[in-house]
């Protein structure tokens, strides 16, 4: 079982729309995190979702005062990259680029633009169905509300948690802010069932606003479920009827065990978790 | 003017031992900012210093579960590149390399060494004796004590500090974290001298341990001074008696002005200054 996405390899990847598989030393991605990534779900070489992605990356860069990418070039170097797969998973970054002085950014940055095309994640099946065995991760989220929401190349919150366990059969770990409430997956957004009522955290302190959970949301509204963006202690999601993650590359998976306590990955209706995979996956 | 060390360029730089201005777009340096860096001043070909860089970078990398480099390779690497240099910035990178599952490290993890030399940076002489002006950051610093100290390569937190800002006689501001404590400068750390006390401020939340500051923290104590490490409110700093900076470049730099409230350049006794200098930069 191999159920998260490998790190694209350099077999195809985009630098400044040329073929290559290394940038310069001096490129504040590395030296700082400087940037922004996308990770784009690739179905029929269609990238999935891809004006969400591209909302998104947008408003990463304006937060980060940085220019942002031209969208035309982007969508014709992913699809160039795309075309003709089957499936597979588009990384796509974009940093601000060499130079600057120290940790000043460059004026005007001149951002460079990385595109990867790597393998789908093997994910069974199954995960969607009979749902998904989580843990809770000791790892928590500190709060920064200049960069809540956004996909930037911060992660080492992420690394750190995710390094917590080596199970196959446990996809996810949740993790808590340093407040302890509740925030989101390592790599999915989070949401709860309670009495009838769907409720996701608010990522205005910590955490990334997925693309999946925005589509989760309005399945989820239009379906004419009570749904609300609020704060949830531990106990709230321990105790809930049914707890489920979403991502641009897993869709909506049902939450069965979290550590040891089960869930029932029916108590969503199945017909709106596969609304959520369709809006995520669709045309 | 040009006070703040330009990013070292690719004309010197090793990659893994190797001579070269590149690394794979793999790097997890890259994709998560998953590494650690070190800035040294290079005088006279000799990275100053050397023994308190290669032990925070150990210490780094021992929290974030990274194999560290060899410390033989390192210094070795380290003299190839600054032998001959009269003055230079040596920066060091440690990445955990390609590879893993998303944020899941590979196991083991195979680290990259980055090393790149570039330009030591024209700070005026004056600014060691008349002292230098500074300001308060509008960006703050969130809390995340499993990051605390180290000088890890997520680093977006200081970009934006430093954006806020573009003016070359302020070389320097002062960061707060989410409380209001006020914590450090953006490249360097904070002392306060107050009723004969000096202060720095504990970096068990937030911020960076400068390995300046321990080499001021112990010139000050062999000279006598009663040194704390305590929090500081942002009053306490304003009505202190004398601030000054410390970094591995700066050395030791008194504060003449603080968003317009003067400060005595030398109610830190300027031979202590001086003696903080030659611990930072001497043999």
């Amino acid at each position: 079982v191999a159920p998260d996405p490998v790190i694209p390899s350099n077999d195809a990847a985009l630098v400044d729309g040329l073929s290559g598989s290394t940038l310069p030393v001096a490129d504040r991605g590395l030296q700082y995190g400087d940037g922004l990534f996308e990770t784009i779900a690739v179905l029929d070489g269609r990238p999935c979702l891809w004006d969400r992605h591209l909302a998104r990356l947008r408003e990463g860069c304006e937060r980060l005062g940085l220019p942002a990418p031209d969208p035309d070039v982007l969508v014709a170097e992913a699809q160039s990259l795309a075309a003709g797969c089957a499936r597979a998973v588009l990384k796509v970054i974009v940093t601000r680029g060499d130079g600057g002085r120290g940790y000043r950014p460059p004026i005007p940055a001149q951002p460079r633009r990385i595109l990867q095309l790597g393998q789908w994640p093997a994910y069974p099946d199954a995960w969607r169905t009979e749902g998904v065995r989580v843990r809770w991760c000791a790892t928590r989220l500190g709060h920064q509300p200049r960069l809540a929401g956004l996909k930037h190349l911060n992660r080492l919150e992420q690394v750190l948690a995710r390094a917590e366990w080596d199970d196959a059969a446990v996809p996810e770990g949740l993790m808590l802010d340093l407040d302890g409430d509740v925030v989101s997956g390592t790599q999915s957004n989070l949401f709860v069932l309670r009495r009838g009522t769907v409720i996701t955290p608010p990522l205005d302190r910590c955490g990334i606003a997925g693309v999946a959970r925005a589509v989760a949301l309005e399945t989820l509204r239009t379906a004419g479920l009570a749904v609300r963006v609020a704060r949830l202690a531990r106990d709230e999601v321990s105790g809930a009827d049914a707890l489920f993650l979403t991502s641009a590359l897993i869709g909506c998976w049902p939450v069965r065990e979290l550590d040891g306590e089960p869930f029932d990955p029916r108590a969503l209706p199945p017909r709106l978790a596969a609304g959520i995979v369709a809006g995520v996956f669709g045309p």
